[in-house]
């Protein structure tokens, strides 16, 4: 653990799942990098999981074979297990918490209003980079989507909405984007509220939400980033439960590794001008572990 | 068959799939109704098909459903039959022409250069109405998607594009697009040339194009629209074959049955412009069969 960041918070890195985690491993590199540390702690979480007892070694391995020395594996299934000091010591010696993929509801029903969530929070505004694939991306922002069949959205209510962890404010994110043809449901979502932005996450790729709030887009797929602000007409808010939603004029992005975008000005950065936003990150050394690991295996 | 509209082409209709056959089946009775004709008569083609033996009885007992008196089958499977003059000459009395779905690359295939499609071709432009479902939609644009997995597209080279039956200009047709999360491919194909707007169609819906290029929503889910026009950067001439292609700045529409959309000016046209527009047709007597068809199931 260091204090490299202290003054500011850490980044938030949403995967959208099956990210690499026996190969080239770009994604969990790039979350062990962003800590800005040579020697990172890893916190992996698996509330979200079903059988964290098959997940659990399977990221204690990724990251032990990229070199992290200590990987702590956290089997918290019960908001009572959410609030043992053991839990939460393990958070508050991280470096990275990583949070595996699942169900985001089960995330947010166990760990919401406990001590662990509390410790992740402290960590996270102080500088510790907070992870999550999958369920464990959904749950990172205030209001996440929890359910929804892409084949059915835009037809009002369809889209299943509750609070999420709140680690980002103004997004919405998705995950397995691409692959499970998701478009519609940021569009409904976007349709609801043109404040929030949509970041739908293919898989094996991240979106990197930096502290001044420039994302950068990270991994083999694509971040497709659905803008809603630019909307001039929507039926939603005269139609009824079940009614399809029609919406003209949503703004697109589809981003891959390298391009970042402005949340503030709702901009896609090119490669220039997003190094210029994240340079003070990567002028870090980058950490020893990396270059150990990219041998060992 | 009827002269009304014989100095204008006709209507198109490009229905996603899986358009209701047996209840209310408002795409085919909007298919009737564009004719302007108060007796039209159907000419059904299932060369897209590998099934025309149950296809064919299917939509004859649609159309027959909604009062349609002659309901014409053609089951054309090869050049030859194509080029037969029975088929031509049901062609050359029909008001609607009805292409089923199947695989798009087979009714280029059959038809490309064939009598047959000579025939179809004279009678869109004397007036009758074009139709055509999923494989029978895609298919009528001069450039046609006909392969690419929708999880892997905004990967160059994924989207497998051919020459289509060129109906309508400046379009390319997709089918079942909600249903299975196709936006990528449209945004795939935008991004290789902005100046085509991409027609993605639900299913049980269609995009009606009128003579003057104003496009029409109809049944009950969505047509989205995807314009690139508006895309200010995309990496896709400088990458190599099976690179991730990004593009910024697209323009999503989403409309349902009563709006439109003006090719021209790339606008959504609200129901009363919508129907402004294309009120010479609406003003036409309600086809005789329609009132009969709607009683008579």
């Amino acid at each position: 653990m260091s204090a490299h960041l202290a003054q500011a918070p850490g980044c938030l890195v949403a995967i959208g799942g099956a990210e690499d985690k026996t190969s080239a491993r770009a994604v969990l590199r790039h979350v062990l990098k962003l800590t800005g540390v040579l020697d990172p702690t890893v916190a992996v979480l698996a509330t979200a999981s079903q059988i964290p007892e098959l997940v659990l070694p399977m990221y204690h391995e990724a990251f032990r074979g990229l070199g992290v020395q200590r990987v702590h594996t956290l089997d918290v299934r019960t908001r009572h297990a959410a609030n043992a000091p053991a839990a939460v010591a393990q958070v508050e010696a991280a470096d990275v918490i990583f949070m595996t993929g699942g169900d985001q509801l089960r995330l947010t029903y166990v760990l919401g209003g406990t001590t662990l969530l509390d410790a992740i929070r402290r960590r996270h505004a102080a500088g510790a980079v907070i992870a999550g694939t999958s369920a464990g991306a959904a749950a990172m922002s205030r209001t996440m989507i929890y359910d929804g069949d892409a084949a059915a959205s835009m037809h009002k209510g369809n889209v299943k909405m509750t609070s999420g962890l709140g680690f980002v404010r103004g997004v919405v994110i998705d995950s397995h984007f691409v692959q499970c043809g998701r478009f519609t449901r940021l569009m409904e979502v976007g349709a609801a509220n043109p404040e929030r932005l949509g970041l739908g996450l293919g898989e094996d790729t991240a979106v990197v939400v930096h502290p001044d709030r420039v994302l950068e887009a990270v991994g083999t797929g694509h971040v497709i980033v659905v803008d809603s602000w630019s909307i001039d007409h929507s039926n939603v808010a005269e139609i009824a439960q079940g009614d399809a939603i029609t919406v003209s004029n949503v703004t697109v992005h589809a981003l891959t590794a390298g391009l970042g975008f402005d949340m503030e000005t709702r901009r896609v950065l090119p490669p220039d001008m997003l190094l210029a936003r994240t340079a003070p990150l990567f002028a870090l050394p980058e950490p020893a572990v990396l270059e150990a690991g990219a041998w060992r295996m």
